[in-house]
Parts: structure tokens; C-alpha cells; sequence
């Protein structure tokens, strides 16, 4: 049975909560909040469980095996690197953290001490986004052209950062499973617009040397909800609509034919379209947090890396300092 | 009556011809295009029309009072430039030229020659946007914050051009006709995917001294096709969706309140979003070239600026002008 | 502090529990179901809660005030008759009874006893419905012309009862809570498809002295969910979209004019149709059956009907009674 | 070549004239509108073509092989003999004749004079119904269960007829092409609302001795567009929305497994769902109407009955026919 402690009982924690209480193998045995009343809703919906308001004392406690850190990013570096040190796994919240440097330290740490550290990309969990990994293995869609997302609607608040670091991680990290190439460049633009202190409308473009390109619309300030993602490939195209409620994925069966060999000829045809069938594939409608919890219990009785390790927590976190420093070039390219 | 001869039956031209011909006090005289195929469609379509091979044969033709130009955008500034100097009024397919230089050439030396010069942002006579017009200026949707445009779908070639020069046209002419604060830089990535000469998937993005933010999205290589726009204000924030049939425009009740005044409450509260109805206003449905064709002969008649004259058309060449220079210098912001 | 007690925690049950813990001045005493698995989860979720597997034990109870029955149709008759007859309040899950007799009786008995009989119409509470009966109040929609219903997907089998008595309940009270004249006759169509024992396809239309018509389709065996009704005015008309996340009230300022003055005219042009604007009001999202819990507690402590209390429980049953023997009488019409 | 005639120039007769004109073999010869203004328009659209007020002098033209008549239901059968008389093959507007025994004698009387009878079922010329019939005929959906069909807006008048024969035509004619089994009774409800003469909103069911059922909403007042039809089998069900700009047939890989063997297992289980994935085939996006064109001439040229000929419109007519019957006698099922 692996002992689990939980820190931060706020947006995220109460998800995370549940789903380590139902994973098997797993017991979630404490909780800490610096918030009386977060304390008070963790023990009434996990009453079982002790609580405690400081993060220390629950990273000091023995009986734990694992720490689960669902705090403000900028706390995630000390919290993680305090558990590491007294040789607890731990699952961090995404983004791992809030520099490319510190998540690189934990990862080496982790390495040293030999414990499993995770980093929560939920997104890489979910059923549709896996089998959208599973149609670009297959081949289906031929090579892969670009990747368009947008992320959009009236949103929360997040005081301490900008929209980027909040949504954007989720699409990276999707990005960053779904494509192996690894990118060369980031650039960014937004707009901390209506008097906020951080970005609440952002753009962010990754640059590959390959020619695919990834862009990124993410923004707290829209009237409607979108969450899609066009995914192009030179056989055919997927949209990935999140916010559907029955076909989240479709694969359409359009594509582009461009005759090379002939100069002249392609001066007058050129291009060619495809247009065939639509097909919206099943897929796995398990929740994904699930599937999370689960994987953090299995790597760490596997002694195995997790999917989602210090290696894909640093990537990403590289790519949000890097579109964080293009935001403050005024939107220059930012090598990586 | 006045006198129009058309230049280019090719993919709009038609669209042109029909709607001239079918207003008020004007005369569909000639239309020339080198095609003979083209010139036979114009034919059977305009029977009592005369029918040239050369353009410079039509602008030629005394009888004619005004040139209406629909031939690739490299050749506007030749056949305009040689229609004002014979003293026609001309309308111009757009953009109105290939680069800011040649734009204003044309404005100026219509100034000096005393005809009207207009340029065909067909979307400004669009009810649609109008409308949206008459929202801002009605001081309903209060602060403007945003301005984000998506024209996608699996579309046409063009052999000369990229998707900016095409499709952005469209949405840049919009933009210039609801936003009154003038844009102080422009920067653009995009990739010429799946072996194109010119970039078929490509993202500009337009930057104002006041904080707002305009962004555009536009792409020949989608699967589906999307023409949405996001309009962010402070008081309310409206979707222009031109593919929905029925409900173009929608204005939420939607806003941000943010509290400036008190430090310590803006910390705890800082910001509360409003959710109230939404509605979408009816607006005219007539056909916008109808109201393109009608602008041109009144400006003509009473000799008055179009309402999309020289100034438009140089502002929004500029703007495209810009973006591809940031398109070669890999996204780097150009100043205006 | 009014004690209650449930019976039957299967698929609605624990929505009932849920909402009637967490309704103030309402204490869930004690839950009854013959499944032991059923008792199980109902002690984990609710720990402070007596069990136990029979009904009458539970029924029998003297410290319980009120008694919320969530079992099969064919039982509420039973079960709410010795509760009542105990002197216990009544909330009895929709539809009130399987036979208009039994209603009535229950009826009845609850005067005399002179205890609150309540039918969970749980539509009645929800926030858009309510919503639509206000814009009928306000005479928005003028005369009210016809309703239109359909409730499908591939849905949940019920053993003991056809698709009307299930999905059609539901609509059924929601016009019988937004129209005030009282239906006439009844007729209904269906088929017991794929080998069922019961109708899983059915059509049940309501017949009005005034000329208004009301038409539902529910369905078990469609391939997408659709959960819309259409509300035709003469003024104005709306639909309401249940399976639209964020605007699930649409009204159409769309109407009909007839000119009835002038017979010649009349043959000419007879009728105008109006066209303007949509809008999408908001409304309480408050969940239904939280709302369901307190105006059940709310009656009985200040001894009153119910909003939906025998008498609207009563028509409703009459209708399903109705179609019931249209459908056992090849879609004859059935006076009511 | 064939010399055709056309009667009536009003809402359907452009269409029709267009495509004839089109159509590779035909000539259109001829056209009879009594009201001025439709001829003027029809002179300018089809210059070289013959005008007449009068159908009689069209139908007596010795050079015309085919008389089209796109007139008035009423007028249907006295048009259509008249030209049948003189030896012309006919191709008549939906629906066929006014009453089931008209269309029979026209049946009858094209079978005497050895000419050639169609009436324009546009929509089974659509290549979504056609491809909905190729998939029905693969087996795909397996046993077929039940049709359901909407067509509603707010619609155009129709002065002599109600809206079953108006739009119901339409859905008749689907239904008819594409399940083989007949019919054996109708019912229909529905309102005259808003003080039309006939109604305007009304509801068709037909019966099948197998237990299939087909139900048909039609309505001129409705505030939205909804065209949809919905297909229930065994194996698969489908939707077909009209009204989708790019997916108007959808498949989705569901259906319903009963397991019949074991009366006790199935009081326990009975019905299990299969949710697969869902695909929206390609089909022939070419014109109907211009398919009707081509299949009455090569009908003619072949000496052949055409695809939509006298059985498949008497078969409509009959349907119609009874659902009026049925309106006239309150719902009362009609048997066929």
C-alpha cells in the first residue's frame, strides 16, 4: 500500500484527492492546506484522512511514501525539492515549475535520490488525445503539417501568473506528447488588457526546423468556450474539440496532392485536394486524473519513469519560460 | 448612365459583373480577359457586352467612365495606374496593390487626375459588420480589449500569393473599418506546408500603442472550415461567426470589473467577471457586392470620396506589406 | 429540523440523498433498499444514516417526519399510502402513480391526513423552464400557438414500463406547468422495436379546445441526444435546448401576421412573417432538485401545497394514463 | 434532341427551366405562365425561348415532345392529361395529383399513350437519400426499426393546400424510396394556428405491419430550421441533417443486442447498447434537380419507366391522401 500526502486542497487538490482515494494500492492518508476552511472540506469529504496547515510537517511525516503537490507553481520547486530530500515520490502539478532551471534540479535530484518524480500533463491521460497519438503512430494522417489550438473563454483568475503558464501548459504538454520532433524556437504576443497585472490574452507560435509549425490561442477574456485543436498531416486532418460532447475527435479523410515532378505542369494544376469520408472514433471516456493517479502508483512500484517524468515537466516548462521571456521581447523568436 | 468596363472574368469577376449589371444607373459596357474560354462565359452570360482579349484595348475605349479591375493582385497597379491616367474612375479588386509604394501612387495620382479610385473590401458592406460598427459606435460593448479572427478551411490555390495576401485581406480590411486607433506594428509566422511554393498556414499579428490586440489566423490546409471572429470589450464581447446560417453576430453580456482602487481588496477580489443575456441582432442581408457596385457609382456621381477609397487601401496594404516582411525576417515585429 | 427518510437509493436515489442532506433545516434519517450493495454505497456516502431493506421498517420509523420514495412506478402507490397513512409527508419520485385512481387516491388521503403529498417534477424547478414561463407571463410570446417535444437517445432500459411513462413524464409536466388551459383528449403512437416488451418509440400528442397542440417524441433507441422543445407564439417563439451548455433559451422575435380585415387582400397576401432578433436569457443554474428538496421542506413547515403537489401529480398521470390506452387502442384519440 | 415545354414560371419553374436548360439532348422550347410578370422574367433568363399565358397553346405546340408542369397541385391532373392526350411524356411537380384517383388515371392513361410519366421526388435524386439507400442495401444498418423525420421553419405560404401536402411530400417520397416494405395505414394530427385557413403545423405517422413505424413533423411556424431525419437500425442507426453544410449523413455504429434465448437472463440484462465510432460518408454533391432533368430525358430516349414514374407518385399521393382523411377525422388511423 503506498501512502500518499496531499498538498494544496484548493481548485485542483479535491480532484486529486478523489482519485488517489480510488485508486487501489493507494491510500491517501493526510492532507495539508494553510486554509481552515480547505482543511475543513478536506476532512469532511476524506474523513479518514488527517490534515494538517503546514506543508512541512506533512513532508516530515514518515509514514509517507509519496507527496502530491497541487500549490501555486511558484511554490511547486521548494515543496517538490523539500520531498525529494527525505525520499518521497512525488507527482507535481503542471506546469513542473516555474524555471526550466528548478525543474531540471528536481529532476536531477529525483535521479539521485533515486525516487519517481512526476509531473501531472492530465491532458496526456485523456482518452481522446491518446487516440489521437494512436492515429499519427498509425500512420493515418501522413506527415504532420501544423498544429493549431485554441484554449479560450471567460475564465478564472490566476494572480500570480499569466495565461500562458496557466492554460498554455496544458497544450504543450499535449503538444509534447503528440509530436517527437523537438522544436527549435518559441515566440510570443499578448495582452494584459482591462487593467490586469499578467497576460490575459496570449498567442504563443513553436518553431520546428522541419517546417511544422505549432501555434497556440489561449485567453481568459472570451465570451464563448473553445477548446479545439486542428491537426494537420498530408494524408488527412483531425479536429479535436474538447468541448463536444459526443465526438470529440474527428479525422477527416482530406488532404493535399502536389505533383512535383513536373515544373510546367505544376505551374497550371499545382494542387490537388482531397475530400472523403468523416470519421469520429471511439475512445477511451475514462477520466484521466484516474488514469494519473494510477500511473504514479505503477511507476513507483515498477521502480520505472512515469510517461509523463522530469523529462517532459522540463520541455514543457523550457517552452513557458521561453514564450515568457518572447513576451517580454516584445514578441521576439526565442531560441531553445 | 454610367459606363463600366470589367478586367478579369475569372473566379470574382463574375460576382462583379452581375452585380453591376444589375445596378441602378450604371452600364456593363466590356470586360476583357485573355482567356477566350472566359471571354466566351462573359458572353453567354452578358450578351449585349463587348468582349476584349487585352486589357489595355478596354481601358482604352472612350465611350467608358469607369474600369472595374479583378485580375491578380501583381497587375492592379498597371491597369489602374493606366485607367486613372486616361481618366476613368476605377474599382480594384483587393488588395489594392502589391506593396504600400504602389498604393499610394495610385491614391495620389487619382487625387491629381480627379477621378475615384476604390478599392473592393467587399466584407466593410457586409451587414454583418455593419452592424458590428454600429455596436461599437452605440458604445455597447464599451473599452475595445481584442480582436481575434480565424478564416480557415481546405481552399483554393493561389499560384502567386500566400494565404496573408489572400485570405488575411479580407479580415485586415475589417479590422481597419471597425477599429479607429491606427496600428504601430505588424508580425507574422507561417509555413509553406506540404511542399508549396508560398505559406498556406499563417498567423499575423497587429499591435496598438493602447494595449489593443489584434491577431489573425488564417490557413488554406484545414480540414473544416471556420470564418469566426472574437471581439472583446470591457463592457460586452460579441462573435461574428460568418458560416452560421442563421445567428452571424452574437453579443454576450459579458464584461470584466476589475476593482483599481483598493490595493488590499484587489488582492482577495481583484477581478469579477459578468454573465448575462446574450443576443444576436438582425442586421441587412442584402448582398455586399450590390452595396460595393451602388458605393462606386454614387461616389462617381457625386464626386465624392468611396467610402473604401485610396486611404483604406493604403492602410491595409501597408499592413500586409509589413507582415510579409516579418513573415522573411522570421516573425520580427515591423514597425508601420 | 424535519427528518426524512428515503426510500429506493438506485439511479435517482442518491441525487435525492445528496441534495436533501445538504438542504437546511432537513435531516436524512434513514435510507431503505433491498439491495445490499445499494445499502453499502448509500452508508458510504452518507455514514451518519440508518440502513435498512425494507421499506415498511423504514416507513414504520417514529422519529421520521417525511418519507421521499425514489422506487419503480408500480410501487409509489404502496409505499406512499402507508406513509401517509402514518401521518408522514410525502415526496414521491415522478410520476406520482402508475393509474390516475391511485393518484387521486393518494390525493385524498393526503388531505385528510392532512400531510404534504409532493411529485418530484423536477423540471418545474429548473431554472430555465421556470425562465420560459416568466417570458410567458410577460406576454413576450402573445397567444401561444403550439409546443412541440423530443426527448431521445439510446437511452436506459426499464423493465416495467414503455418510453411514455419514463421520458415523456418529463415533458408532460413541464406543459402542464407553462400552459394554463387544461388538454382535451390524448392520442399516442409507438412501437415496441428491436424485440422489447415495451413501446421504446413512441409519439404522444395532447388535443386543446383552443386549437394550441402539443406533440412529444421520446425515443430509447436514437443515436444522439436531443433534448429540445419548440414554443410557438404569435408574437414570439422559442426553443429550449437542454443539451446546449450555455444557451439553452433561445427566443426568436418571429412571428406571424395575418391580415383578417380584408377578404381580397387576404387571397393576395394573407400572411407576413416577422424576422429580428434572437436573444438567450439567463436564468437560475441552480440544480433543480436542490430546489426540489427545500420546497418539499419549505411546505411542510409552513403548511402549505407544494408547487407540485397531487394535483398537478394527478394530471399528469391522467395524460400517461391516457396515452397508455391510445397506444393499446392503435392511436385512437382518448377524451380525458 | 427533346423539345420540352415548361408550365408554370413561379417558385419551382426557374429551377426546373435552368436545369433543362442545361441538360445535354433537351431543348426548352417553351414557357407558360399566365401572370406577365413571370413571363418577362422568364424571357430574360431564357432568351430564345417561346412565351405563353396559356398552358392549352403550350400543351397543343405539335413541335414539343415533353411538357413539364410546375403549376399548382390542383391543376396537376387537368394539365397533365391534357398533354398526355396529345402524346407528350410529362414530368410533374410533387406531389403527382391532388387525390389518389387522379393520379391513378394518369397512371393508366401515360401507360395507354405509351408515354412516359415522372413526377419530380427531387430528393431521391439527392446524394445523401442515395447514399442512405446504398446503405441500407449493404446491410450496414441491419433490420430497420423506425423513421423519424422533421422539416420545419418559418415558412412560405401556400394558399390552397396545408402543409402536409406542402412539405410531408417531400419525406413521403424519401421514406418510399428507400424502405421496400409498404405501408398499410396512416394517422396525422395538426393545427391551423394563427387563423390559417389549413393547417400549418401537423404531424404524419405511418404504419407498417412489421412493427417499423415513420413519424413526420412538419411546420411553416417553427423559429428555426431543422431538417432531419433519423434512421433506427438493429445494427446502426443514422442521421441525415440537411441543414449541416458538410456532414449530412451521419453513421453511427450503434445499435441494441436483446438477448432472446434465456427468458431469466433477460428479465435480469435483457438489453445491452454497442457505442462504436461514427462516420460521415461522402456522397454525390451534383444537383438533384439536375439528375431529374437528365433521368426524365434518358427515360424518354430509352422508352423506359423512369426511376420516380406513376407507381412510386400514386404510392405518395395515397399516403397523402390518407394523412388528410385522418386530419379530417381527428387522428383516426386510416387504413390504405
Amino acid at each position: 500500500m503506498i501512502k500518499v500526502g496531499l498538498i494544496g486542497y484548493g481548485y485542483w487538490g479535491p480532484n486529486l484527492a478523489r482519485n488517489f482515494a480510488e485508486t487501489e494500492g493507494v491510500c491517501l492518508a493526510a492532507i495539508a492546506d494553510a486554509h481552515p476552511d480547505r482543511r475543513a472540506a478536506a476532512a469532511r469529504r476524506h474523513p479518514g484522512v488527517t490534515t494538517c496547515d503546514d506543508a512541512a510537517d506533512l513532508i516530515a511525516r514518515e509514514e509517507l511514501d509519496a507527496v502530491v503537490i497541487a500549490t501555486p507553481i511558484e511554490t511547486h520547486y521548494a515543496f517538490a525539492r523539500a520531498a525529494i530530500e527525505r525520499g518521497k515520490h512525488v507527482l507535481v502539478e503542471k506546469p513542473l515549475a516555474s524555471s526550466k532551471a528548478h525543474a531540471e534540479a528536481l529532476g536531477a535530484l529525483a535521479h539521485a535520490r533515486d525516487v519517481r518524480l512526476m509531473v501531472d500533463h492530465t491532458f496526456v491521460y485523456n482518452g481522446a488525445v491518446r487516440r489521437i497519438r494512436a492515429l499519427i503512430d498509425s500512420g493515418d494522417l501522413g506527415e504532420l503539417l501544423y498544429l493549431d489550438s485554441v484554449r479560450v473563454n471567460l475564465g478564472l483568475l490566476q494572480q500570480h501568473a499569466n495565461v500562458i503558464w496557466d492554460l498554455a501548459t496544458h497544450d504543450l504538454s499535449i503538444m509534447d506528447y503528440l509530436i517527437d520532433v523537438r522544436p527549435v524556437a518559441v515566440s510570443a504576443d499578448g495582452t494584459a488588457a482591462a487593467g490586469f497585472d499578467h497576460e490575459n490574452v496570449a498567442y504563443v507560435t513553436v518553431h520546428f526546423d522541419n517546417g511544422f509549425l505549432a501555434h497556440f490561442h489561449v485567453n481568459w477574456l472570451a465570451p464563448v468556450k473553445i477548446r479545439r485543436m486542428l491537426l494537420g498531416g498530408r494524408q488527412r486532418m483531425l479536429v479535436y474539440d474538447d468541448t463536444d460532447p459526443s465526438e470529440k475527435v474527428r479525422v477527416y479523410d482530406k488532404g493535399v496532392d502536389v505533383d512535383m515532378r513536373n515544373g510546367e505542369t505544376r505551374r497550371q494544376i499545382l494542387v490537388s485536394y482531397r475530400t472523403g469520408d468523416m470519421y469520429a472514433p471511439t475512445f477511451d471516456r475514462q477520466e484521466a486524473l484516474a488514469l494519473v493517479a494510477r500511473e504514479f502508483a505503477d511507476s513507483i512500484r515498477q521502480r520505472r519513469p512515469p510517461l509523463t517524468g522530469a523529462a517532459a515537466g522540463i520541455r514543457v516548462v523550457a517552452l513557458l519560460e521561453a514564450a515568457e521571456r518572447s513576451l517580454r521581447a516584445r514578441g521576439q523568436r526565442i531560441e531553445l
